[in-house]
């Protein structure tokens, strides 16, 4: 990956805000591997930039003082892990100040599919979307405000506020999607610095809940998980399957919801077959 | 249910301020059905009434944008839902600002027994009491204001201040009670708008938790549970049965606690033995 | 154990505030007994003391108004409890304002030993660690403002910001150690009034979790666990066994682990075989 620090869009309106990014983007690329895979690593802090940067991957064993250690502008850092533990995991740059690269968007995500495939208690699912959820600051909030949360202005799904919600952003194009009776799998991850998400399917009821996305951590029937800051799950919800439905998708926070975590899940018949599959879980 | 925006009494001394509600309480009627019943539910917006509002159960499977739609002051909503997730609920009204909404009061408690009934993980409790802790903003704080968390200054047990509590406040009449040794099941709903509860019971422990109030999501001898904004479980305490004791019942974030979210259980021979039972299991 | 209102040291620079204690120490004097046994307690409010203090022991059924009332200076208060519940407990002050007087300090750890011993699912680890985490608030801080959040500077690792961090505080003297591949196990306690720890090891992550430390409550494979307030468990690290490592032991929020909620672990093969057993588990 490329850190780059760039202007990037932060809302359905085009808002351009300067941020630190992985490869360009918030969150950064998608990387999934199986359990047991050897990761090959390579960052590289891009010449144009002024900070140093680091990557923390929280699907790795490693050392925090030579995996992790921040390099400068022009330089690059190579190291290799092995993803032992199955799940959703974050990663993220963890150099000084950490909150300010963190709420400047340096996050992403990893997931680390088990071993031992589907089961009985994991089975497989129908369409499966990740989201991550950051924060906004306003522009020119220093790193110390951020650490303290001042200067919060908003909640990024995906690097946008109300990324998937045309019901209260009209400037919002897209949707989840699926059709009535799927399973969908959320990967949901909170990149927020300082604040649990509140996370809940309105007009629905999350299926099972795998903490950290561990098939061995199932929890059933639940309306609303706490993830705290850091932290990444994994929840089914199945809609009915005899009619068309919408949920949405929010951080109960209202706090969070209404300043932009909020995103529709429409099921419906002629849901796109791509949405939810190959390139299009995590969708820009 | 009947939404009316009615000055509604907050604390023990008989303070009131403008709130609004469904029939006239905060918290609204306790639900209880069983797991595999269908609801049939209308909610009439009382033509006295300034605002639209809604209905958002999380015990249904439904269409956001149909039957939790919101309707005008006068109009009635009726929708149908079947109860398929055992557990402990709540329901709020999800009108625009949201946040306003439930911080005035507009939420309660719906309880799904399971259909398979108790169980050696879930066995029957000897009382069951309904405590539903919300938001109390000072008078006239606005939309945007509760949203942020500004203008909060207290914690309500069941719609007011130190409800059950004579310890922390001399005007309180009213306590939970149950006998020495009792098993007892507490369904505790947390409906503030931001923050998590962080449910203890002083001078006792959590024997056995259920998350969401599912008899599949058990954990034991938990001293305290954090409890997310818009989320229900079920806890039972056993006081020892040799001795009369008390508890306190409380949110250990010293904010909401200091500030209302106390309630104190008598466990003593002479037990009111009403109390946790039938129409006393949620205390007026 | 005795009350001390003394100035204690907080930071690893010498930096004394006046503090109310057990026995002198933030925090106090660490308990481990097994599970069935009896604990004879007694608290001597010292008579240079100007509070009335308590003590609640979550470990214990009690009552609340008995065992744990306030003394006055120059008072005693003896009481016994069997520690039925095993796991790991705070103990704090819970005399008015009891935000004050556990922001103050007075707060530490119960071990409850399970009786059953080590079992597949709750193995024996090679070193044991305890973490107390709490507030540090301005001197001078109001009991009013302390409750509400407000004068709050940093947070507190067993007494000291940065306590075992010489990563990030040239003047801290001590880490956490064990050897490559030992099987770490911490019990960790929230005493901050308000605020939950996301506890999150960089580099690493938790092998297993034991909610509340209890047995039977076991999580696998967790990155990030959320520990409400006045709540505590235990979760093990395992580091790679081919070479010498460091983690971090963080609260993820970053207005905590940037004030102080960071600690080194050295995996090492020098590591001292002292640390982490015997009266080496809560480092000073």
């Amino acid at each position: 990956m490329t850190v780059k620090e760039v202007d990037v869009v932060v809302d359905n309106a085009g808002t351009k805000q300067a941020m630190w990014t992985y490869n360009g983007t918030i969150p950064g690329p998608l990387v999934r591997v199986k359990q047991g895979d050897v990761v090959d690593f390579t960052l590289l802090n891009h010449a144009d930039n002024e900070q140093s940067h680091s990557m923390d991957f929280h699907a790795a064993r490693a050392d925090v003082l030579d995996e992790f250690e921040s390099i400068k502008p022009g330089q690059t850092k190579q190291f290799t892990f092995k993803a032992e533990y199955p799940g959703v995991f974050i990663y993220h740059c963890g150099s000084d100040s950490m909150a300010e690269h963190i709420a400047r968007g340096m996050y992403g995500v990893i997931i680390v599919d088990p071993a031992e495939g589907y089961s009985e208690n994991f089975p497989k699912a129908d369409r499966e979307y990740v989201l991550v959820q950051g924060d906004l600051f306003a522009p020119g909030t220093s790193a110390d405000d951020m650490k303290m949360g001042n200067g919060w202005k908003g909640a990024l799904v995906n690097g946008r506020q109300f990324h998937y919600d045309p019901v209260h952003d009209p400037n919002a194009s897209q949707t989840l999607e699926s059709r009535p009776g799927e399973r969908v799998r959320i990967h949901f991850v909170n990149a927020m610095i300082n604040e649990a998400a509140a996370f809940h399917p309105i007009a629905g009821i999350w299926e099972q809940v795998w903490d950290n996305g561990n098939p061995k951590n199932v929890a059933w029937g639940l309306q609303t998980v706490e993830v705290p800051p850091a932290h990444g799950l994994t929840l089914d919800i199945v809609s009915p399957a005899d009619r068309p439905t919408n949920n949405a998708l929010v951080d109960h926070r209202m706090k969070h919801a209404l300043n932009g975590a909020i995103s529709v899940l429409m099921n419906h018949a002629d849901a796109d077959p791509k949405k939810g599959r190959g390139d299009q879980q995590l969708l820009r």
